[in-house]
């Protein structure tokens, strides 16, 4: 009869298998297990690792408003004619909720019924110890290894976090609309940087060639990266126009970079990124931990906010009673 | 003669005094310290520590295009009518510009030209190691330190790099404007569960009074804090109308929560959010000098990118040789 021990490595290795078959259920059971921060999510992960990194990565992000979830189901409708699979993430660092049970996502799954080749999942933020970047990150991995080849990846655009989502991706696209006001430059200002592909959407709508012109005036004044000049590309998602330049935009860049050093870098420095984190993750919960938890913590910050403590001097303390402070013994 | 330990002593004294007094380059270059994140910047913090927690700290955060410096601008000027000496922290998390040089700021310094009783400085993003929220904080500190009774901290409303500014103030003002789209909503959801007082600025433009409706009518379902029921004030920052009205409420609101336990409670976990950011970039400092540095990392993100090694292992591998694995050895 096979231990306890064996037992669980054969649960393990069985999801692990039923994840990469594509199955919906493990895809789901694990997305909560890796927001719920469960031990068991690690293990998974790190079964899958091997199999991943075949999905093609596209973020997609914008002001709220410009249509973005739109859009994102119109892309995922033409890679689907391609019968790739397809995976969508819907990060929502406002949304106080999260999970498979989003009203959004039923709403949207409704778009695809039936349809097995995709999945799609809403995110929102997690608790001040989550990370969202982190948790979208290990999402992607899964339903990368999951074999969704196209894996959309949306998000606000605004903030850090969005940035850290968005640096995840292989291809970024930027959405605009016309009439959002002039004020919102300073927005496009931050994303200017991290676009690939400008999407102008609602094309139909007034304002339309101005902004167009706007953007390719601010679009020659930033330097090719690795040879690829960020282009845009006019929709109108509701009606499903211009979706497929769009689609065929985004391969353009794909084969571009698919040998590019650039590429190679920017995946790299992703991996740098995720690696401090979880460090961070780690190093936090042995320090908690072997100060006798969050109690001792919680005293600190009492005694730091009535200033009886400065808050270097808590941080010395924690760190000395849990045996991390002063210089390492080991070589 | 002082010994050159004594010397730097000295100096440092010098400084956190020049700081408590106001002095506004003494104050520029501590900012600078912090930004750079200058081993200097903790130890004139510790010094000025003791000497902090008197300023009231007001958050003004609200999508782009709400007007929110015109309206931070005018509440500066019925402080400063009131003698109160003022500090500005404009956080714009999409520039890839920070510092004291920032044309927007010379503008702004413009309207409060020769009056020294005021301090404006922008903060913009920071390298991954960085941390805004984090500099905010410590700027804060600081002005605190150098005797800014009021201290007005403004940022782009979207993201958690804006909800951990915001959650660093006494009270929030989240500012909406008519005529954003209703899909802005969204974005709203998220700002309703972190104001004190709703700003309805530009509540001459078409759509205010509905606007207003819809908001009390959201924030009637909103269950009221300690007491406080989220209040709406209607402002036209541009012609400096409903100002005073809103530095009323926001008095109203500070009395009202002067000896909560509410607000006793929020310090403690701001400075408990505080403290574990500080031991995070602590450890990791220490894990990475201790594994001879980026370079490491920089291989190990390498090998995970071409899947030659698994994440966690990589994390393990930084660990082990920065002598931070395992249980610790001490109680």
């Amino acid at each position: 009869m096979a231990s306890p021990v064996e037992l669980a490595a054969q649960r393990m290795q069985q999801w692990a298998e039923q994840v990469r078959s594509g199955d919906v259920r493990a895809v789901s059971r694990a997305i909560t297990a890796i927001e719920n921060r469960q031990p068991d999510a690690e293990e998974l992960l790190r079964r899958l690792f091997p199999s991943t990194g075949r999905a093609y990565l596209t973020g997609v992000t914008g002001a709220p408003g410009t249509g973005k979830s739109t859009l994102v189901d119109r892309l995922a409708a033409v890679y689907r004619q391609q019968e790739e699979p397809v995976g969508i993430i819907a990060v929502d660092p406002t949304s106080p909720f999260s999970g498979g049970a989003i009203l959004g996502d039923r709403i949207r799954m409704q778009g695809h019924a039936g349809d097995a080749g995709i999945f799609i999942r809403s995110m929102a933020t997690r608790g001040f110890l989550g990370g969202l970047a982190r948790a979208t990150a290990e999402v992607a991995l899964l339903l990368d290894a999951a074999g969704k080849q196209q894996i959309l990846i949306e998000t606000v655009g605004v903030g850090q976090d969005e940035v850290d989502i968005v640096r995840l991706a292989d291809c970024v696209l930027v959405v605009l609309v016309p009439g959002l006001g002039d004020d919102i430059q300073s927005m496009k200002a931050g994303l200017m940087e991290i676009g690939d592909i400008f999407v102008l959407n609602k094309a139909d709508r007034e304002g339309a060639d101005r902004l167009e012109q706007q953007l390719l005036a601010m679009l020659s004044l930033v330097a090719p990266r690795d040879g690829w000049q960020p282009t845009v590309v006019r929709t109108v998602a509701t009606e499903a126009k211009g979706i497929d330049a769009l689609a065929e935009t985004v391969t353009e860049f794909r084969k571009h970079f698919e040998t590019s050093e650039e590429r190679r870098h920017k995946r790299a420095e992703h991996w740098k990124q995720r690696l401090i984190e979880m460090l961070q993750a780690q190093l936090l919960e042995r320090a908690l931990d072997g100060a006798a938890g969050e109690k001792l913590l919680d005293e600190l910050a009492a005694d730091v906010a009535n200033r009886k403590k400065d808050p270097f001097a808590a941080v010395g303390e924690i760190l000395a009673r849990s045996g991390l402070s002063g210089r390492s013994k080991h070589k």
